[in-house]
């Protein structure tokens, strides 16, 4: 048995040098600096308490480390799946605090297992159903929904409604009710973080920063807003502004949810979901590192990669991790070689953990949830629906209908709609495709469309071109339209079908090419093939219906077109 | 406004002439004499009182004769359509014979709109959704469950279970209640219907008979099982048996089922599924009729002649309505010119209804259930899974599953788990297609898979071909399989991605495109397309990357390929 299958590191770790340790140690100070913030901030918007996103930022990072097969890979809290994993809980526990707990680390575990599941069946494919205009309306609208739920934390009100325009009505109706101190550090925080992400690089280089220093110090800007904050709570004892409060600095103990069958079983579509659509972006930013090196990613590794993440984040009583995008282009910049550089990160934030966490008692939530709103506004892909618009009508509708579902009937909803929308279009553009009556241009050998090329037709042989695999979403219209043509030119004796965009006939298609040949000749009209492809002329030939039709399929059209002619005379 | 695009008999009404009318009458007397046990019969199948069999087999046929296109078919009551309704009736009205019978009506009224509407939308292609495996499972499962529960009826015991496989038990335990002299007419019955199908043709033709006469003897075959029968009963006073009992000699009333909305809602599902079971059926029989006379149909005229069938039919109180295989068959082939045939048809049902009823009285069900037994034993297509093991392993699983669903769990559940497993199997397909690395054949401009082939391969310079169109379901194996080949192939400079099997590229494809061309320009790799089609290439210049990549498409493969190496060299 190959080790190396199952275990990513076994690609890395048996070569591991100093140089390595040395960009790896470094990463892992900016990662860290730059995770303990977010970690905090993706917990309260998952709804849970802020050390539980310390909890899902150590364990998941060792068990990529072991399993992934992506370099750079940084796993952890991201903005949309705390959404989600906020949502789903939040609809199974119906109020109760520690059910809405046990909820959050099953989805967790669920994802895991899911994701581990596909990785050994390989069947990593299913997450190509979450097509680009999807994932793009489902991520720009899940981002509004998370910014305009962080308004009221950073005004002070509580506003949280069941959909996108319910959260707005509330927050409206509360407008008198906010707090002004905790609206003037969330603001500042704000304004500072937008700044800092807009001007904070061209500043410090003109200070003279640059490299690591550089960067380090770009990446500190949270830090700074949450450092401010917490003195600002602290000096003005600031009691009106609701705050972390006391984080327990002992490590997560072992933890598995106590829940029903049942229980389970409700939580499983969410967590597949959320599983997917964290799998999607992992892949996605991985294939993009890996290129940069010259490096390839393998789908399958990272499904057992993020799975045994995920699964390790439920142990320690963490909640659904993924693969972030821009955490994992920091690890990267800052020159992250290897998955090491997530244990070492894994390490700062167990510092944190025990050292730091009595510090953030004052932390105001205000704070945080300026950090998500300026980070949730950056995933957000301003310049696709006008592309997909112009593009492709349909995907910009895929695009428009996730978007509005989400907004108007939540995450989970928004994305089934947008996958249910898409593959119903997809099967209704293959049951209707191009199909064009093709004639001969003079001189040539080449058969090309009447409408749009000058041709030569042949009296009393008809020759029809199919764009598309023959399956069964377009069989019964194959019938409709040959029967429609050979009707509609009374001379026609034969119908030669040019097959060679057709890769593939399935029953169906098959059943419904012996019903044209049958009704065909019924009305006197015989059935050619000409240029079928090899492997389809080998499917053929297990039917019953080829003893019959093979000696009317040609290899190139001419030579069906004159075998057809020599018929007839 | 055209009215012929709505009045299908526009086509034929105006033409109508004698000859025509003779040949009409003479198919209506074959057809009405099959037709008055048959809708007896499948209206105690649909769990209805016998006398609603004949009120769906008068005003469908008037509707369809107005509306439909096809010429020669025969709607009205079928075996798999009355057991459809069944179920969903059953499953509604939880016993409550009055709720039974209004929920059959609106089943009728339902599927009658659906299909008119997607007529008017000319939709038809959902119709599409039903692969020839899975429609050929659902009638061959529906024909075993059929035949099983008739069964009971046979025997003179009450067997009437949730599944299949209940009902079997259920009789089994039965066996000791069985009503010998039920069982004795049923068994009789039986043996002379199957007698009458085998032997019937040829003994009457070594009787002289030929033509007309001897169709409607053949076809009078059943009519005499129960005239015998009848008299059987009479005459031996058998009390034991299970008769249909006084059918009001009254004709119908208009009618509306006086539900709720809610309660509409529920039923909404199984009536698109039966409406469009019936469809398919409906448009198969018509195709296969209009080939032989040189006619055509127009499915979209037949969505709303259907349609219009069914609203007709609930609307004096009968129940869902189909065009029928074999009746339509016996109409055709005793001449029926035009939907006047039906007409006729129509008016016989009204005779029998008025005059012959009264000495129905002591008809057995056990006859009934003989002729229903021999009807849809002839429905299952036994060479069928045998053909689809051979030709599609895929194929045979959708037959196979919807077979086993329909029996363990019923006719609805297995129509959806076949519908919804052919989708995800032909993503699956579509998910992972035929790709190779192609090289010249040496001498000619052609370019093949390098692992069928012997070709000339050139250094620096990959050549894929891909077989399939690039759509969400395949456009990240693209990246995937892409980067792998470049990643696998160390001394490559250049990757030509040949597209003459690509009909399509949405958007999510196009992404991945842009994805590959910046991950494989990442690794010193320039990407370049060939063999675009016209189609694909004006929607990609709809794109932004078409800036990037235009300079980068070939028309010929060969001149794609010498591009790529003057650029490299």
């Amino acid at each position: 048995m190959n080790l190396q299958k199952w275990f990513g590191c076994a690609h890395w770790l048996p070569q591991y040098n100093r140089e390595w340790l040395a960009s790896d140690l470094v990463a892992a100070v900016v990662v860290t600096i730059m995770l303990i913030p977010q970690s905090l901030a993706y917990a309260l918007l998952a709804g849970l308490p802020a050390e539980v996103g310390l909890y899902a930022s150590m364990a998941p990072l060792l068990a990529y480390a072991v399993f992934g097969s992506s370099r750079a890979m940084a796993v952890g809290p991201v903005a949309v799946a705390s959404l989600m994993s906020a949502a789903a809980a939040g609809q199974f526990a119906q109020g109760d605090v520690a059910l809405f707990y046990q909820a959050s680390v099953a989805l967790a575990f669920m994802g895991g297992a899911v994701l581990i599941l596909l990785g050994l069946l390989r069947a990593g494919f299913v997450a190509n159903l979450l097509s680009h205009p999807v994932v793009g309306g489902f991520v720009s609208a899940s981002a509004l929904l998370i910014a305009l739920g962080q308004l009221g934390s950073l005004l002070g009100v509580s506003a949280k409604g069941e959909t996108f325009f319910e959260t707005a009505v509330v927050l409206v109706s509360k407008i008198t009710q906010i707090d002004w101190t905790t609206t003037a550090i969330g603001l500042s925080a704000l304004l500072w973080l937008w700044a800092a992400r807009k001007w904070g690089k061209g500043v410090l280089k003109s200070l003279g920063l640059k490299g690591l220093g550089l960067e380090i110090a770009f990446r500190a800007a949270p830090v700074v807003a949450i450092v401010i904050s917490i003195l600002a709570v602290t000096v003005l004892q600031a009691s009106t502004v609701r705050t972390v409060g006391n984080i327990p600095t002992n490590l997560p103990g072992l933890f598995f949810p106590s829940l029903e069958l049942a229980s389970w079983v409700d939580l499983l579509v969410p967590a597949v979901l959320i599983a997917l659509v964290g799998f999607v972006e992992t892949v996605s930013v991985g294939h993009a590192l890996a290129a940069k090196r010259k490096q390839r990613i393998d789908p399958n590794q990272e499904l057992l990669g993020l799975g045994a993440a995920n699964i390790a984040s439920g142990v320690f009583g963490g909640y659904s991790v993924t693969g972030g995008f821009s955490r994992s282009v920091v690890n990267f910049d800052a020159g992250a070689q290897t998955p090491m550089a997530g244990v070492f990160t894994a390490g700062g934030i167990l510092l944190a953990t025990l050292f730091l966490t009595p510090l953030l008692t004052n932390l105001p939530h205000a704070t945080l949830a300026a950090t998500i709103i300026v980070a949730v506004l950056g995933l957000i892909d301003w310049h696709l629906p006008k592309m997909l618009w112009r593009y492709s009508r349909r995907d910009f509708f895929a695009y428009g209908l996730t978007v509005l579902v989400v907004l108007l009937a939540g995450v989970e909803a928004g994305i089934i709609a947008g996958v249910v929308f898409s593959i119903l279009a997809l099967l209704a553009g293959v049951s209707r495709p191009h199909l064009a009556i093709v004639g001969q241009v003079p001189g040539t050998e080449h058969f090309r469309n009447e409408k749009r090329h000058k041709v030569r037709l042949v009296d009393g042989v008809v020759s029809v071109r199919v764009d598309e695999s023959l399956y069964f979403p377009n069989a019964r219209w194959l019938e409709d339209v040959l029967l429609e043509i050979a009707a509609g030119k009374p001379g026609t004796r034969a119908l030669v079908l040019q097959c060679n965009a057709i890769n593939h006939i399935d029953a169906s298609a098959l059943e419904s090419l012996e019903k044209i040949d049958e009704n065909l000749g019924a009305m006197g009209i015989s059935l050619y093939l000409s240029e079928v492809k090899g492997p389809v002329q080998d499917q053929l030939a297990l039917s019953d219906w080829y003893k019959a039709i093979q000696s009317r399929i040609g290899l190139t059209h001419l030579d069906t077109l004159e075998m057809a002619q020599q018929a007839l005379s």
